[in-house]
């Protein structure tokens, strides 16, 4: 564990770490006994990742004494939904599982957000652990304690603020991630240094192909920055009141492409991307941000193959898209502009201002439109 | 409102007010407006309050300046199940609503329990109100901020601690309540007194008759101190971690009594007395509480009609029934005992020492069935 590093996620009572490093998985049971003392674990995966790490996992819970089974849901997002949030709570009974029982998700965002919301709410909660797998929800869902399922009519809809115990994030899953899936975890990377911090932007600037290559040093850099970052804003506004509402950079319009793919588009994190840049651009058409802030995002993005502008949907799906956005209150949307690289505020804004009429941003859906 | 009581819940930031009184119901949509600052409103209800009472609220909610509509959901404790919340999220999506959108429950514990938990979990949490109109509700939901759903296998497996922002209790709404569901509640207010205000279970002794034939001042007086005990007790364990506990005292074997019953027998109240009369003799078998203390509980529930005696199920059952009760730690149940009227604490027993064979625990099930 000599080179692993540690994330402090300041909660008080809710406090948790979150561990970062290269093979540290077998590791992993002495420090959900830590951090839970539990004795008995569920651990909740789907099926490529339990069939790569679940018998290390479950063996490294043994050896620490803990009780542990598994709990096999159908991979991709289809299965965050209340009919398998169902299975799992029967899953639960099946097993005895009670307060004392640890839930521990292993995988990626979607079954973290499942595990983590059957979590938050078997029992009126037990104690949660994640295990992830992919980059995205090392750097994402591994610090917030943001868990949900999906509706048929929207995302996320139903959901908690449930806080880990633990996070062990052991880099060398990611080996076995597509390079597609880690470009897009990369994006909130990059997100956390465009809001937060300038120094990490620049820092991707000069290493983001070493990041995309998993070379472990630059890796666990970024990952471990990314997470203080956000542990940082989580800590300030926990239940995301205010300053936490930064977080959601890009993810505006993101959520708005999603939809109108109907999730089965571009992967969050490049919805994310292309977000980004369309937010900074309108953060300069605005007056917020000085011009060439758009153009610099766009060119790190770029280098990771990462979508750099938005899908060409006309604009009044768009401004359809964003009407069930659930940030919203009453009619303007608490929208994120950049004032500068490494420094943003939220601004409200009516979609019609988001989206305006013979502005750039139409222009760049139809430029869009053109390229494809 | 000279005459209204007020209460407030201590919670540092998710503190908020109970307000009892006669006749407030038309003023409530002020204080909904003061306590959440949401303009717009669901109320959920169920038919016969509904009808009843629905008008008043939405006119005194529209008179406030909050846009409100109604979502009725089927009266009955099978509404409080995934499928109906499932409606509920669904209507809420109807709606329009978002996080400035407050969550009114109009009627009893179970739609104040199906209710709360949409409002707990829809878009991460909504503001949410309670308007009781049962007694038990009053006294019993109004305070601690537990919400759930049932599940097949066992109720409120499927829930949240969601704390209201106001709960508005107008005792006059009680008027319409059938004579057992009030002494149902008043199980509940003996509780309260039983295991922590020795001076409201004497004033009891002294009043009973007059609480349940709803004479204004002892009814409301009664109400308001059950529900400051419950306040004082949340405020020091918010979350369930010890000393709230005290307040499942006679809930063990009630639980145990609803399942075996397939709560289709005793109402919960009815179960509680049962159940108390049970937990207080065993605290004196025990030697934990003083000869005569279940007596004089016991006189005192006879006197509003409750049953003092578990329904005649044979040990085998209630030991399985025992089995599933979700405060377990493996295999240990922390009981409640009684000290004396007045005072309890929470004893970790198993389920074959709560009913040991040959007790009277036995004896008293056996002449249960006898007495049938």
């Amino acid at each position: 564990m000599s080179r692993s590093r540690s994330v402090r996620v300041d909660l008080g009572e809710r406090s948790y770490e979150v561990r970062i490093g290269h093979g540290i998985l077998a590791e992993a049971g002495a420090a959900v006994r830590r951090a839970t003392r539990c004795e008995r674990a569920v651990v909740v995966t789907v099926p490529p990742v339990g069939r790569r790490y679940g018998r290390l996992l479950l063996r490294s819970l043994a050896e620490a004494g803990i009780r542990a089974s598994r709990v096999t849901v159908p991979d991709g997002d289809a299965s965050k939904s209340l009919p398998q949030l169902r299975r799992l709570y029967e899953a639960f009974l099946d097993r005895g599982a009670d307060r004392s029982t640890a839930v521990i998700s292993l995988g990626g965002g979607m079954v973290g957000d499942l595990a983590g919301f059957a979590a938050a709410t078997f029992l009126r909660g037990m104690p949660f652990v994640q295990v992830p797998t992919s980059l995205l929800a090392m750097v994402d869902a591994s610090v917030g304690g943001k868990v949900a399922v999906n509706l048929p009519r929207g995302k996320n809809l139903v959901g908690a603020f449930h806080q880990h115990r633990l996070v062990w994030a052991d880099l060398s899953t990611l080996e076995s991630l597509p390079r597609r899936e880690r470009a897009a975890g990369l994006a909130e990377i990059v997100k956390a240094g465009a809001i937060l911090d300038a120094e990490l932007f620049e820092r991707l600037e000069a290493e983001l192909e070493a990041v995309l290559d998993l070379e472990p040093r630059a890796l666990a850099r970024a990952v471990e920055r990314a997470c203080r970052i956000k542990a940082a804003v989580v800590a300030r506004d926990e239940r995301e009141a205010g300053h936490r509402m930064l977080l959601n950079f890009g993810h505006t319009l993101a959520h708005a492409v999603e939809r109108l793919q109907h999730y089965r588009g571009l992967l969050h994190g490049e919805a994310v991307a292309a977000g980004m840049v369309f937010a900074a651009r309108r953060s300069e058409e605005l007056g917020l941000a000085p011009a060439g802030t758009s153009k610099r995002l766009r060119a790190l993005l770029a280098r990771a193959d990462l979508p750099t502008e938005l899908p060409p949907f006309d604009r009044r799906a768009y401004l359809r898209a964003l009407q069930v956005d659930k940030k919203r209150r009453e009619r303007e949307i608490r929208f994120v502009a950049l004032r500068r690289i490494g420094r943003a505020r939220v601004i409200s804004l009516r979609p019609a201002e988001i989206l305006p009429p013979g502005s750039r941003g139409r222009r760049s859906v139809a430029r869009a439109r053109g390229a494809e």
